[in-house]
């Protein structure tokens, strides 16, 4: 089969293949909309299967002159920034993980708030402790797909959710929204900070210890983002002398961290191995946006999840 | 003030007073509806205070002939069934504490499907693990008031539950309602059971090693209710021989556990120190509960939570 004379080919290639197990899932993807899948040489569209492979990149995109469309197979793309470009278009997993990582945020929220983490350790029978997640109040940071699978989930919960994005666009199901500029402001209520945004140059380090002072001290912080948006020292400090009440992270800088890293021995932090999405959880649901956005190029439909080049998500 | 001349006085003892903030919560709940304060001998409604001292709730009574109305503080009334008779009125403060052990529950499955309270335990980068609640099948025994606010809370997750009940009468929200004597085909295809029930004479040790046999080896056992309900040698023996994943427990049996207990030992068992709902949680809604039933009682409408003397719930 060779691709048609439209707009736009019907032409796969599905690569590196270094996971087999996400390969055959997004071939299998690619064929169950009529897909035709080609090698490189030949592809219009190269739908890239192992999202820890970046350094072979560069050269495997080479070896496809005709690509036109790249589909990345993550959320977060940092490690493939360095070959955007206004060549191609890019689409990403963007919001395909959503709901699986939503949920880690509300489970590190239960935790946190119901002392989990403490009891989980016990051995003998420890005194009552925790408080409700049930109407509380929550500032998130970030107003993509995570956060609104988040205010999905918590609509029965009653909690009151503060917004932080770059406008003060409202955002539905928020109880407030603000922009970045008012960060420390929107803190400083909260019995937890959540924090949910893209890695970006402006958004590198945005939880310093300006904003953990400005929280209370019964506050949890809660990062399922990039361990970069956190200055590690300035958590560290803040863990260590009670200036926040704990923190859960889901990302560390570096990442993995390292096993004398000072947060390991902190019993107010807990760290979970960047399991908000797993290919457990998530290659069913990458299978399926691929499926679709196939689908849409062999339409002519508008592709789903696609980059903006200039900001890098 | 005395008692008016109608049907229902006004005319409230709240007591023993031997949790001073329980007390003054529920002598503020009382005066918030203008009920009238008055001795024992004089009080035609008793608010009890202490769920903790059923000791000496007979011979307190026994100070209130004129007594048609006993409120008492917790949902589950064990405690003061013996003096439980038809010569009075009993309410309980059944589903008032709904919402917080629902969200309980909801901590549990999250914790347990996600593999936080081994994350909690870690002190170096573990391998990912964990599977999601959202989309997962559950069976929950019991049709009460607890199990009413899970499918409130968890509405948004697209879980499949299955509800064990007495009868096999449809419960919104369920996808399936079986009687009791289908529990082991209800536990068969569940990713965790939960135990939801009031403890009874039909109810005590429903959770054996037929139960336990009979569900998934990566299902996990969540008991909200009483320790009572699970017979903890074959939990033992379950979780040891890995026949179940694991056993989330906020009751046992005895309670507290001995440090010597064996559950202490397996690391696929987490206890929590019963607090599905807390005095700090809980105590808020109880006083909301009892201003209620006292202006209902004022004004002459039903109670909330009238306790079936026959049945003990």
């Amino acid at each position: 089969m060779t691709a048609p004379e439209s707009d736009r080919g019907n032409a796969f290639a599905v690569g590196p293949g270094t996971r087999p197990e996400m390969h055959a899932a997004l071939v299998s993807a690619i064929r169950s909309v009529g897909g035709a899948l080609v090698p490189i040489e030949r592809a219009e569209v190269l739908i890239w299967d192992d999202p820890g492979a970046a350094e072979v990149f560069g050269d495997y995109l080479a070896g496809g002159p005709g690509v036109r469309w790249v589909q990345l197979p993550w959320a977060g793309i940092e490690a493939f920034l360095p070959h955007l470009d206004h060549e191609h278009i890019w689409t990403s997993g963007k919001d395909v993980y959503s709901r699986p990582v939503a949920e880690w945020i509300v489970a590190a929220l239960l935790t946190a708030f119901r002392d989990f983490h403490e009891f989980a350790r016990a051995r003998s029978w420890p005194p009552q402790s925790g408080h409700n997640l049930l109407g509380s109040s929550l500032t998130v940071l970030g107003a993509g797909g995570i956060t609104r699978a988040l205010l999905e989930l918590l609509e029965p919960w009653g909690c009151h959710v503060t917004v932080v994005r770059r406008s003060s666009e409202p955002l539905a199901g928020a109880e407030a929204t603000l922009s970045t500029d008012r960060l420390h402001e929107a803190v400083a209520d909260a019995d937890a900070v959540v924090v949910a945004l893209a890695l970006t140059d402006d958004t590198r380090g945005i939880v310093d210890a300006g904003v953990l002072d400005a929280m209370r001290p019964d506050a949890w912080l809660v990062n399922v983002a990039r361990g970069g948006h956190v200055v590690s020292p300035d958590l560290v400090e803040a863990l260590r002398s009670g200036s926040i009440a704990g923190a859960f992270l889901d990302v560390t800088d570096p990442e993995p961290l390292p096993d004398d890293h000072p947060l390991w021995a902190l019993d107010n932090c807990v760290i979970t191995p960047h399991v908000g999405n797993t290919p457990r959880m998530g290659l069913p649901l990458l299978a399926h946006r691929v499926a679709t956005n196939a689908r849409n190029w062999i339409d002519g439909r508008p592709l789903v999840g696609v980059v903006d080049v200039d900001t890098g998500y």
